[in-house]
């Protein structure tokens, strides 16, 4: 088994290197590369991911992981080299349902619609993207059918981002988690609107910069394992564990654009830096789902740098970076500032509490898609009808409305939205956990000490990358499964107070 | 022929994508990586480099090649397609010729022998590298023994950076240069050294970098197709005919340092940028030779940018930019400080025209190592004398001595430095080429307009790329064979002036 083990790590290893290099090109491509340098860039990436997959795909490869399941069986749950060789398995299937000739089509199919998409937006002209969007909802389709055991046409697309998760599981959630929040909001956006003017005062980039790294190195996010750029949109990626990047993106009239979006791809960024050195090179290194994900982002956005301790260690630094701007705004304003809640038509945009209705939204959309319930030319009416009866406004255009997320247009139709929500959801879960265990945190907070939340979730769920599903994490946390319960109280709690609800 | 060439442009593409893929994590790993980063880059530039070398050892591309080789002889010379299939047989051959064992045994002794000449170079302790340069020298001269054509055992060394030259040519062309530089360098050194105090002011960071990409950008460095970034050492990669970037070096008390490092990698910069769109993703899309190439970066860095007719344009606006600096030095004093020559210990801070006595003592020493005449423990006398004998001082160290240069401890012995001196060489003469066929090209120069001297150089050497060997090139250009005479004359016509010789 030894020997097999170790010619699995090879290949996994081999492959592994090939999409971290990938990685890099796509990094510089977004942040460094001049224009000039798009063409060959695509070739480039093309050749990388051609060999990666015909190397993810070797029926030799397939071989060993069958050999390797068998003899792997008997090794306890959580032990790295059964761990190693299921998602193996899970990797290698993935790969080889799908033939090449469909992910040729599909690619090619895909970057034409982006295309027509990005000009279509700008004119709102959604019968242009129209037959686009009716040949990706036909190719999800498609690709759903290599999967024909299962339960559901979206469980395949879901699957990709959240493993395990399916229709059965996340509709049930999210029908309760839209009945709670949906008074919660009501009774917000009946009181008058935070005024978040302070927000909105002129403040240099590179001040920007320099104070949102300084913060995020106190959060734990390691420079000498990762540095920060500039992007037109904000991400995180890793080449390894010990080279974790992000970008961020910063608007000189608006402080929350920059700084919430570096403490949010610092949380992802944390996530990725903190698994376990052991499972470099393996197939294990990196986040166990789109929802795990975006629970380390959301908490350390939200939970974290949106909340009441953190400001009080972190008001009088902002203060003394800008005395000009927040010299003479109370704490309190600035802390209602950031915390605005108002029904808005962009996801992206979208505070905290109304975010999850943006998602949902989205996600019983692509589902009805895919079912052949939502025909994708009444997809506009179906969006803004959505709008109306969940968020009551009307979007007053398509560019604002069903074509303002890339996902569809750049991807398939399915499994790109939920994590969103599942992260939040999760967030509230594992840092009640976090409580539990170590109720001293918010004092921690107060005093700008984040060790203590750091090694909490580097001990439950950073170290262990890819080892748990998003599902055997939950379990472990917290000894139970996935509930709303915490968000919706952690909700409450801080909406409660800032609302007097 | 038509579908075996085009079989032929996807096998070098794809070793192509594949060596530019590794380019960018290399030109990442000098400019932006966290420390934490390395040692994941080095798996994944191995992997990359193996992948690479296994398509360019393919058996069925060697035959391939082979009956291209007959089926495009007919071809005329220069044709496109012959020199692809001729330049493929270069590569194939020199890939294969060298087993992949070797090829493996050599770069991990390099490795160690880099990281010992790092730590034992600080201490100025040769000893320590000796065993190291000595199995270096066995490796260098096993690899010459897998191409037993070879008339010289240096020549398959020379071969790679150079291909096409030969100890038997390079060696006659160094004695009858070093002949005839000697003589000028002790007129030169015999009068007062030139008073370059002005370089030495302080001047920030940002607006030397500022300065020298204003000018690079005049000379025709394409910044939509290249950008500038900081790296301990200047240099040039490509990634794609457009993405040709370069790294500068900045020194805030030395002005020459990062301008002279900027406009000389702009010269490197641009030859790859100049390269005929038609070649992209071919094996013809790159500088001919080490040679060439570096007669472009001296061409813009010497000829062009420590000349008096750049600086009769550029002065006015390096006293507008730095007015405290050099408001008060006249143009002359500037114009004698950046061309002051003396004698002096490090080839990498030498003046132009002492340069090719640092280099030619190289090249003399590594061909006596390869030749058996000089044993490695006797490096630091022989190296010691050529510098007594050749520049008039005695190095008082090996550190600034024999262990200055990285080349032979991070590399093989043989091969790497001719191409500094032939660049010298050439530059003077293609710069007089240009000037028989475009004689107003000073006086342009005097007015900041570089157009002429740069589509000179696209139209007889940049558009090119490998379609031309050296010779082949020189003879295009010139009509004759290589000759130092221009390069000489162009010597003494500048510094006869500057020192009334």
């Amino acid at each position: 088994m030894e020997a097999k083990l170790n010619e699995l790590k090879q290949r996994l290893g081999e492959i592994a290197d090939l999409n971290n290099a990938a990685s890099v090109l796509s990094w510089d491509q977004l942040t460094h590369m001049p224009p000039g340098g798009a063409e060959a860039r695509g070739r480039q990436l093309a050749t990388l991911a051609r060999i990666a997959q015909e190397k993810q795909t070797d029926e030799a490869l397939g071989k060993l992981i069958d050999e390797l399941l068998v003899e792997t069986q008997s090794l306890p749950a959580g032990n790295v080299q059964r761990a190693m060789v299921r998602v193996a398995k899970i990797d290698f299937d993935r790969a080889t349902r799908v033939p090449p000739e469909f992910v040729a089509r599909i690619y090619q199919h895909i970057a034409q619609s982006y295309q027509v998409w990005a000009e279509a937006r700008q004119k709102n002209d959604f019968s242009a993207t129209q037959p686009y969007l009716e040949k990706t909802l036909d190719l999800s389709r498609e690709y759903s059918a290599f999967f024909p055991e299962a339960e559901h046409v979206a469980d395949p697309l879901i699957d990709q981002s959240d493993y395990g998760m399916k229709v059965s599981t996340v509709r049930p959630l999210f029908a309760e988690l839209r009945s709670r929040l949906v008074p919660i909001i009501q009774a917000i956006t009946s009181q008058p609107a935070a005024d978040d003017s302070c927000l909105k005062q002129p403040i240099p980039a590179d001040a920007q910069v320099a104070f949102g790294e300084k913060i995020i190195r106190k959060l734990g996010y390691d420079f000498e394992r990762g540095r920060q750029d500039k992007s037109a949109h904000p991400f995180t990626t890793r080449f390894s564990i010990n080279d974790v990047r992000i970008t961020t993106r910063v608007r000189e009239d608006d402080f929350s654009e920059a700084f919430f979006s570096t403490t949010h791809e610092a949380g992802h960024a944390m996530y990725e830096q903190g698994i376990d050195q052991a499972l470099e090179g393996t197939n294990l290194a990196s986040g166990t789902s789109a929802g795990v994900h975006e629970s380390q982002s959301r908490l350390w956005e939200n939970i974290v740098s949106r909340g009441k301790d953190f400001w009080i260690f972190a008001y009088p630094l902002l203060q003394e970076a800008f005395p000009a701007q927040f010299g003479n705004v109370s704490q309190d304003t600035f802390y209602r500032a950031i915390n605005k809640v108002q029904r808005s038509l962009i996801r992206t945009d979208a505070d905290e509490v109304t975010y999850n209705l943006h998602v949902m939204i989205r996600f019983d959309l692509e589902v009805g898609m895919l079912e052949g319930n939502l025909a994708v030319r009444h997809l506009p009416e179906a969006w803004n009808e959505r709008y109306r009866s969940d968020l009551g406004i009307l979007p007053p255009s398509d560019k604002d409305g069903c074509m303002q997320d890339v996902h569809w247009y750049g991807g398939t139709i399915g499994g790109a939205f939920q994590g969103y929500t599942l992260g939040n959801v999760l967030s509230a879960l594992f840092y009640r956990q976090a409580l539990k265990d170590r109720p001293g945190i918010p004092e921690e907070i107060r005093h700008g000490k984040f060790d203590g939340l750091h090694a909490w979730m580097q001990e439950h769920i950073y170290r262990h990358g890819r080892i748990f599903t998003t599902d055997e994490l939950v379990m472990r946390c917290t000894g139970g499964a996935l509930t709303i319960e915490p968000y919706i109280e952690y909700l409450k709690q801080k909406y409660g107070e800032l609302y007097d609800l």
